[in-house]
């Protein structure tokens, strides 16, 4: 078949998203084939099938997917589409599998400019080819202007497990060690200082990030002694140990002084009255991991460049009421809660 | 783990959704636990983890995704939910594949009645239980009102294609015969006579289904005498038969009288203004089968419940111009076009 032609000339300087773009007619195939083959580019959308087909071994997959609605769409650091990349390779991984193909759905409101939908789905691109995954199939919806705002993004993937690895998040056992990849907060700081036109000395910088070679590594070094990972994306650390903790049917107890906070969150924290415990992360992971394998997991996460702030910074303990509890750095303990609500809106 | 003790009451009768059911707290648990979990309940989500594994043999995968912004959200014979799950269904089963496992990515707008979100929910369960197939991850955004439509749903398939089979849009050969499974136009004059409170004394209803089944028996009277299997969906049989003629690069001949278009649907288009062969449809598929196979395929689409009105309507012929052409009832011919933008925004 021939992509070119379906090509006449889009005006990807000064034009807009219209509802034309998705029909199902001619501009809608201009559109995939002048904006988002481009981008993305691999055999299998040029194939221009409803559906993409890929061969298998025998084994073990994992599925998953996440809606990502971020304002603004674009935050230092990345953009709505690198975000979602990052996002849906790290659910995957965390699993400890290796991620292997994405699909994306986007739903744009009509008015939105080519030349951020085009930046928008490059950094997919760029993101998807640094990860070694591919997009291999996509939808595009356009709703009128007014009916969303800007661009929502949905991305599934998919990939294959090693053998003999069952992470999950009901296998925390008393004694475990959490493990910290790094530094919390900077995502959702990054977004809201963005949105809230916060300025500092030193910019916040979003930490999105693909985390499934540093889980590559960390399962080398730990193997079935990982006995659950997640990246504390929304509500942040303390909804994701929460989580585990109902899940494991166990509690947390974990020192403050050990978390890492990189000082500039830690202030804009301060100052729009968020706790980095409760704050959106998009690069970091944590891992629960059996005593006698945690020192090498560490080790092993500190020697990547996406890990070399890891931080041990606590245990799993017996609790029947299933609390996260932690050491404050001033000597006292608190109960880290799971937030009923919304601290910080549409930060993903 | 323990999903009740996530649960408190959530009030499905008389709440709506606010922007904590979003925000990875206790408020979003509560509503993935007392309405999602118990719509689509299997043992993948019951594990609460952010991806689901799955067994797979050795073989070849197809991965397909649909968004949907369907307006309004429900329908005479369907609502978005249950649309989703068959127009996913349907792309996956195109290629020739058994559908396996879909993911479902919600993007709610704030004020969404919990009832409308709890019908929604239990028919996409109820679509994916009657199809076979099992809702094995999802997720959840809710962004602020006036930001989107009500609800939007994106959903992603899996499956795993015969051996042997290998069905792609530029695999159409000059002589080939066009057959379609049935009636054309029902689901876009369903959604519109809606919209638009056009009521007939026959009420149009959508022909949204799952097509795997038919396409079982299908492949296994053609086998790899079926070239092509599209559903015709936005953009219609008009957009389809362009597509694959861009594709497979030659054209098609058409006899409009063999077409099957139900009275009302013909008068409902008719009063608006609208072409069934642009009409999009949600049951119904478009197969390119080599004429030798041809009357054995068409028999057994006949034979199955959603194959009954099946008919031969044309064939591929050698053009290089890739054009769609209709002989016409009234012994003229006509190109058919592939229409540039929008005819039915938001249909599906």
């Amino acid at each position: 078949m021939s992509v070119k032609s379906y090509q006449r000339k889009l005006d990807l300087e000064n034009g807009r998203v219209d509802l034309s773009h998705g029909s199902g007619g001619r501009a809608m195939a201009q559109l995939i084939s002048g904006l988002f083959h481009q981008a993305f580019g691999n055999e299998w959308l040029a194939r221009c099938n409803d559906q993409s087909a890929f061969d298998v071994a025998a084994g073990r997959m994992v599925m998953t997917t996440d809606g990502y609605v971020v304002s603004p769409l674009f935050f230092p650091g990345g953009n709505i589409g690198s975000l979602a990349v990052h996002g849906t390779i790290n659910d995957v991984a965390m699993s400890g599998a290796r991620p292997l193909y994405l699909s994306a759905s986007f739903i744009i409101e009509e008015g939105l400019p080519f030349s951020d939908l085009k930046a928008i789905a490059d950094s997919m691109g760029a993101a998807a080819r640094s990860a070694g995954v591919y997009i291999i199939a996509g939808d595009t919806k356009v709703v009128e202007r007014g009916k969303a705002d800007g661009l929502f993004i949905s991305t599934t993937g998919i990939g294959i497990v090693a053998d003999g690895l069952d992470l999950s998040a009901d296998k925390a056992m008393v004694g475990d060690r959490v493990l910290v990849s790094g530094s919390l907060g900077d995502h959702g700081v990054a977004v809201m200082s963005k949105r809230q036109n916060v300025a500092f000395q030193t910019e916040v910088v979003s930490d999105s990030a693909a985390l499934h070679k540093l889980v590559a590594v960390m399962v080398a070094a730990g193997g079935s002694g990982i006995r659950v990972m997640r990246d504390p994306t929304r509500g942040g650390l303390a909804a994701t140990l929460n989580e585990i903790a109902h899940q494991s049917e166990l509690g947390f107890r974990l020192q403050e002084a050990s978390i890492p906070v990189k000082p500039a969150v830690a202030a804009t924290c301060e100052l729009l009255g968020l706790d980095p415990i409760h704050v959106a992360n998009e690069g970091k992971l944590v891992a629960i991991v059996a005593p006698d394998f945690a020192d090498a997991v560490l080790a092993a996460m500190k020697a990547h460049p996406l890990g070399s702030d890891a931080a041990d910074i606590g245990e799993a303990v017996a609790d029947n009421r299933k609390f996260v509890q932690m050491a404050t750095s001033f000597g006292g303990r608190r109960i880290v809660d799971w937030l009923w609500g919304e601290q910080l809106p549409r930060i993903c």
